[in-house]
């Protein structure tokens, strides 16, 4: 059993691949679509070990995040770089306290998913 | 930047293990806590690339799961003896068509996520 993929469902494709291509890194692996009904796109890292996977309905409709799914999480080398990027970017975001175990800061992707980003490499 | 986990919010942390590891496979790989407030396990397959990490609040609040996370996606080599022991153990399921060009089952977790597990070995 490998650990495959997680889907999100996004409401505007061009705006999810912004922020997790153009911004975070990721690169588009494969694209296909259900009849009419909705394109999905595949998005990996250099490893290529696992995906993320994006819905997009092309009938319009609109989403409850709920409170309940937590965060996708991407390790980086320098956290620093990214936050300045953030910043000029405008987001809102919450970094660690200084004295916290690890260094990260959380983001929201366009469809308001929690994003957390760590400099520590590990789990 | 590597991708490196997707956290779910869980209300019962046996029955999340019982899931993931007992029935899925996946083997915990590190067991932390924040203070009194929450349990955080980190879940991972034989490559250990990436994880899932469930976190279990101790407040005992509930959830609401909404309409916009899709769902968690894991390969298996064969379906036919894990769609068996989802019949043995009387878990609602809902399968691919024959003509579909994957071949996979739905089922839901412990807290209700969507959970595809795929036979075909590719994204």
């Amino acid at each position: 059993m490998r650990m495959a993929h997680t889907m999100i469902r996004v409401r505007d494709l061009d705006a999810s691949i912004g922020f997790y291509c153009g911004f975070l890194g990721l690169k588009e692996v494969r694209r296909g679509t259900i009849g009419d009904e909705a394109t999905l796109v595949f998005l990996t890292d250099e490893r290529e070990g696992y995906h993320l996977e994006l819905t997009y309905n092309h009938d319009g409709r609109d989403y409850q995040l709920g409170s309940q799914f937590g965060h996708l999480a991407f390790h980086v080398d320098e956290l620093a770089p990214v936050v300045a990027e953030i910043e000029r970017r405008g987001w809102w975001f919450r970094r660690s306290k200084p004295e916290s175990r690890s260094s990260y800061v959380f983001v929201r992707d366009p469809d308001g998913y929690d994003v957390e980003i760590l400099e520590k490499v590990g789990i």
